[in-house]
């Protein structure tokens, strides 16, 4: 009785679960779907990649569709269709590295199996194959060998690649066949045709550039360790004031701890691309490196900085509120500092003025905390074990400083190379520099909202006047020109 | 006059310089042929997967060489020399999920091509491309765009590039012929027998496991980390004695910041590879991960660290000698831990006594040093300011036992999945542990030199007994029962 009820039950359990089915599979699908949509909302430039994929296809698919192509071509047609599949890639630099590589590979190879083939003709029929299986197997094996040298492997991999291919395809056909050189010809002019097909269309049809995608990752990355830096001081001293979701778009910077290997091959595809926008021929894209090992030194002091953010771990209450108020202001100011120098990256024009005041604003409140932390020692606590999670907190914290200035320096260098221009602030900043206030206030830059939307450069300024009389603001005026601007004394 | 004696030296130079190009070319070639002979000798598997290469090649060219085959095939053989070229891997995961990508994705690709050839087929002669040319576009893309996801792109993207391929060439090709099924079968056999070649050669010739390769790397990873912990004082409280040399060799440690795409790559070609060795067909390769981010959580905090061995702002020589015996206690029994969950790895033999014993070293002397900085203040130095660096430093390194013990607590739920043995040591401490002999000293391991050379396990046992008489030698001694073990009461 039991068990007929048991399956009794399963049945109905079986029906159940028939029945959901449908809506089961459409909930399903709908998901599924506005993930898809989702990521390609995400980067709209991977629709437009696949859209530009087909249109290439469809081109090289003409060599078979058009009778007068197809009477020249015949099947080695199918090597364009194959080149355009294998060539075509996300940027530009992929595509032109792919296609030049394939193409000389093909070439030069190409010219050595025709080579070879004729050498082992004079070996006699006997001979032939065993001439051709030794000079394969050995080029073969070199050229394997030469694709472990880095800087093969960096730039010429898959032209080593299509060498060992094209070699081993001609002088192994070559065996069979007499018509060597028309074969090695016909593979040639597709491959070109396939390949100029790609670069074409990767370039004139909405270009993605290696070099433009390296160009705002530094820059974004820098803006990831300006929102941390920022954010510094409500996640240290208030942590339960903090939402779960600004915590983790504070934490942004962790990705830049991994990002080598994508800063490397931006940087390395970026150097075939031919001059475009902002970036002639010869940019120095090597600089970008630089910056960008100095960046991820700052993300790493950052997260050993997180470590004791998270801690529960924390100096007393009376030691923490007599170091906040530099701590902050450090964290605040070293934050507007790589903020700007994100956006003088951006925007590729020069703003000194803004980094400088903000460096030498967190530089005072070093000074400050210095002179915090003398005063409590040693009257108010007897026991430094206590306060050793802020003092060391601090200590990192000075070591951001000190390489957010290290990122300066490199950027500033860089932008000499890369021909940054002067801002109107900068220029501004010269004039009034010529009364001495940068000696004696700030200039402070108030960005609206996010970086990303205002690559013009609208930055107002913000004066502060501390210990003197002197008022800029008809100067100010004078150099930016602009309703925009809005000067303040604070 | 002064005209003709320039062209005169002019000349004299030109024809120095002819004279030493022979020994210059010869200069610069041995040199070239040296590096080439130490790139080699580096890792010699290179010159064998070279020659792997070959042997592939050469094997498959006698599609071509041997007249029954050749009959066969035709020059369809050619597919099977390309996918020989394209699908050799160095590792043998590598090869496997090339080789396996390529055979399924032009089963399908083939399949779904000759359905669209047919489908095509009723449009009429003029429909025909049409319809043909609207598919390719369409399946050509959703695949490209199919490339972008995360998932598709790790384990799948060679496989989406061959659909791309294979579908585009059968179906554009359909429209000129019509053997397309003949076609179609050709060019699948030739993938199938050019991928059996290169996954043949690739496991039985001297194979070379993504699997192996990760656990090494991992192993070799914490090993770098011991090393510097175990240099750590006398880089950081003796510079001046310290080489260059050693100096680098100690921070090898630098290379696990950037490993991660290295280790990513291994993990994920490990996958396809079948149970060899040590490693079973389901080994927990994905753990392995885990435990790398952990490792390079710790280099993390040993870059900081190094920051202040390299810096010239030390605390006063006073407060750095009073830190200096706990510090150094710290990371030498921290490095020493490192190095035994290390050789755990290696030998994949827990050897959890030994660890814990070194992590247990390292916590007392974390509290040695608390007492320390206890004692030392405020009574000595009026200035906190002072000894801010050598508190920071002792901080961090404090953070980094934590990091070892996080690590420690992987490997060894790894240890459990990935069925470790039980060494000699463990079952000699677990004897020793009903005398409660742990509790009182500690039980370190004599490694002989590099790791590397003695994957055997032949772990020299040093005890120590600080307080009380019992004299484990007998024991330890029946435990072991070799001559190799040296058993010490000091």
């Amino acid at each position: 009785m039991e068990m007929d009820l048991n399956a009794q039950e399963k049945k109905a359990g079986f029906f159940q679960r028939l029945q959901d089915f449908p809506s089961k599979l459409k909930d399903d699908v709908t998901k599924r779907v506005k993930n898809v949509q989702k990521f390609a909302k995400d980067d709209p430039r991977r629709i437009i990649h696949s859209m530009k994929v087909g249109v290439a296809l469809t081109l090289v698919s003409l060599l078979y569709y058009v009778r007068p192509l197809y009477i020249s071509f015949g099947v080695t047609g199918m090597w364009a269709i194959l080149t355009v599949v294998v060539v075509f890639e996300f940027t530009v630099g992929g595509t032109l590295s792919k296609g030049l590589n394939r193409g000389f590979a093909t070439l030069i190879a190409g010219a050595l199996g025709v080579g070879a083939v004729h050498l082992a003709r004079f070996f006699g029929h006997q001979g032939e194959p065993i001439v051709l299986g030794i000079l394969v197997f050995s080029l073969g094996a070199a050229a394997t060998f030469s694709r472990f040298f880095p800087r093969i492997k960096q730039r010429y991999d898959y032209g080593a690649l299509i060498f060992i291919l094209t070699f081993s395809f001609v002088a192994i056909s070559g065996y069979r066949t007499d018509e060597i050189l028309i074969m090695a010809y016909q593979r040639l002019s597709t491959i070109l045709i396939g390949g100029t097909i790609c670069i074409l269309v990767s370039i004139f049809i909405c270009p993605v550039w290696a070099g433009e995608d390296l160009h705002k990752m530094i820059a974004n990355n820098i803006n990831k360790l300006a929102k941390y830096l920022e954010g510094f001081e409500g996640e240290y001293f208030q942590p339960e004031k903090i939402s779960k979701e600004t915590s983790s778009c504070v934490r942004e910077y962790k990705s830049i701890l991994t990002s080598k290997s994508t800063e490397d091959s931006l940087a390395n595809l970026a150097r075939w691309e031919p001059g475009h926008g902002r970036f002639r021929l010869r940019h120095p894209w090597k600089k970008y490196l630089k910056i960008a090992g100095l960046v991820r030194q700052c993300a790493v002091h950052l997260e050993i900085l997180n470590g004791y953010v998270l801690s529960n771990d924390k100096a007393p209450q009376e030691f923490e509120s007599k170091i906040q108020e530099p701590i902050t202001t450090m964290s605040r100011e070293v934050g507007e500092a790589l903020k700007a120098i994100a956006k003088s990256i951006k925007t590729m024009r020069n703003d000194s003025a803004c980094v400088n005041a903000h460096i030498d604003n967190s530089k005072k409140a070093i000074k400050n905390l210095k002179i915090a932390l003398k005063s409590s020692y040693p009257e108010t606590y007897k026991d430094l074990l206590e306060i050793i999670p802020g003092v060391t907190m601090a200590s990192i914290l000075i070591e951001v400083v000190n390489c957010v200035e290290k990122i300066y320096e490199a950027v500033e260098e860089f932008s000499g190379l890369a021909h940054f221009k002067e801002t109107l602030d900068s220029k501004l900043s010269a004039e009034i520099g010529q009364h001495q206030l940068l000696h004696r206030g700030c200039v402070k830059p108030v960005l609206d909202g996010d970086n990303e939307k205002e690559d013009n450069s609208s930055c107002h300024v913000l004066i502060t006047v501390h210990d003197e009389g002197y008022l800029p603001t008809a100067t100010a005026k004078n150099v930016l020109g602009a309703e925009k601007t809005r000067v303040d004394i604070v």
